[in-house]
């Protein structure tokens, strides 16, 4: 009986077993408040600590300047699909989205469910969503370009993002924040669900630029409004305090232990690469993206058969390897290989997969 | 130096040791699933066991019957105060508030932000918010009369629900929820932050029935819309699984140690009993609430002077008696005592107060 196993799941996901370990450690008394994390204070200063620290290291980890604010929002993702629309464009004015599948395709809706004027500026939808579009039909003075900067489902991922031409990039990174380097200055609103590269599931990171939060109206929900949150660093009523704890700790792990995104993303290049080299030598593994816009997060891949791929997920288990399944929307098998998957978990993967082609090949 | 404080917090509070302690051993390898609860999948077997369990255990704590469903929804009591008019109240029908202190008023404020057509049926406000309203002007055919159960600022209670002649009763149960038996059936919703009295921050748990689910309109974003809860068993996109895994534990040590909410409702009483019986005798203390609408689950107070109860706050914490600052909007102390205090915290405190009063008397 494995004590762990290796985790592909794709979200709530893999988290680094350092910080799993210290949450333990502290779990009855945090920092010497004589409480559990779970029962301090929101407005204490042992709380108070840890989210200035988790903001402080999103600050460093991305680069962004004093224009942006890092916020912490509960609804995940999903919520952001309507609150997106809903503070920053106004009635008449166009919204582009790019439509790479399953989550652009929600977010889409919901701007639509606001009566929003939507433009798709591109779709990769002619061919089952496996690649990201090139060619973008975007409006000129929309109120902002909405992508999805990896799918999960589809196993791709924008390798650089668009050139909007100053309209404000407004970004899905659920599946990705922090897993590389990338220029934030483009960008309007970036939104992450944390159960994929940053936390567990219950918060989602949000950090907007100023220009933005001066058109929220006045008169949406308060809750809804994300001057709400920017006005009382993410306290105006209580936050998810354990969430965000793991995040300002998975932050700390990304800076300390792994040295920062540039780091971080050499060692995803580098897992991914095993998983992909593989694929592509085999006759019996066949990768669903194109070669140009996969996912160094998720690596989606089929097998000769249904059968076969019940199997192989199964006998993967079986060998301490989980999470293998690809989403039941389009079938398959998926490695998930985010941040905290360790390199030793995706050298046994690959091992795993020589081993099983080589048995049923 | 003390390992664990007394705490009297007003939520994020104080959990049942038990439950910690459980999460703590469990933490690296949940179940046998090999992975942390905050890693397993929301689709998973494990977390299934999980919202089942938990959905199960309030409906046998509750005794509800199969017109409620019961939701896990993000966003606090404050995302409830807006989606409660926008799901239940058609447009021009009148939505009945009763005013008995802060978390009211701002439910009111959403309401109206909404445009809905808000009739105070009552309100305290004319002496601070010390009482519960007995006289209501409610609106025959309201679409609902709105309740806070019990204020933790004020320190004021319900000690019994009004009569709404068959309007749906919504009731903001944040802070007293699963503290003593009632009878839910006038209820059409039901809704309370967990960080009080069932688990900690992040979690929203939502009792709506039938009937009212019936009315949300279409065309309002999909997360705010109750039914997607509902039909998706709280899980349209990912759940906060970490925060009902807690819930789901201080469920069953409700359950099983203290043995469900009768009981429950009788170590309330004696522990709160302990607190009022000395203010009332004191010179020194002074309740701020009226006796007919105090609090099980806070009680406030004054001392003769704001230094004193600077020094009280300050000393307390110092003999591990944590938290007993009130609310920052008007002053004095407060005793918050969910249903995880324990009776010796109490006992702990009452000495601590008798000792303060002959020293400072």
């Amino acid at each position: 009986m494995h004590a762990r196993i290796h985790n592909f799941n794709p979200g709530p996901a893999a988290l680094p077993l350092p910080v799993l370990e210290e949450i333990q450690s502290s779990f009855l008394n945090f920092s010497g408040s004589g409480m559990s994390i779970t029962e301090v204070s929101h407005r204490s200063k042992w709380f108070d600590a840890v989210i200035e620290d988790a903001i402080a290291r999103t600050r460093r980890l991305l680069g962004i300047d004093q224009r942006f604010k890092v916020l912490f929002l509960q609804g995940g993702a999903s919520m952001q699909f309507a609150m997106a629309p809903m503070n920053f464009a106004a009635a008449g004015q166009t919204v582009d989205y790019i439509n790479t599948g399953t989550w652009s395709t929600k977010a889409i809706k919901e701007a639509e469910i606001q009566g929003k004027t939507v433009n798709v500026a591109a779709s990769s939808e002619d061919r089952n969503f496996a690649y990201i579009p090139r060619e973008l039909d975007l409006t000129p003075d929309a109120a902002y370009v909405h992508i999805t900067s990896n799918n999960t489902i589809k196993g791709t991922q924008w390798a650089a993002f668009p050139d909007t031409a100053g309209v404000p990039l407004i970004a899905d990174m659920s599946s990705d924040i922090m897993s590389r380097p990338f220029d934030a200055a483009p960008f309007g609103l970036i939104y992450a669900g944390a159960q994929k590269n940053i936390g567990p599931s219950g918060v989602c990171m949000v950090i907007v630029r100023d220009d933005l939060l001066a058109r929220s109206p006045a008169d949406i929900p308060t809750m809804l409004n994300y001057n709400t949150y920017a006005d009382k660093n993410s306290m105006y009523n209580t936050p998810p305090c354990f969430a965000i704890y793991v995040v300002q700790l998975v932050l700390k792990w990304l800076e300390e232990t792994v040295g920062g995104l540039a780091q971080m993303d050499a060692l995803n290049r580098r897992k991914a690469g095993l998983i992909y080299d593989l694929v592509e030598q085999s006759e019996f593994y066949r990768g669903t993206a194109d070669a140009d816009s996969r996912s160094l997060m998720n690596v989606t891949f089929r097998l000769p058969s249904e059968d076969l791929e019940q199997r192989f997920v199964a006998q993967a288990l079986e060998n301490g390897l989980g999470g293998l399944k690809g989403h039941r929307s389009v079938g398959g098998c998926r490695a998930s290989i985010y941040n905290a998957s360790e390199m030793a978990a995706v050298e046994a993967l690959v091992d795993y997969m020589r081993t099983f082609e080589q048995r049923n090949g």
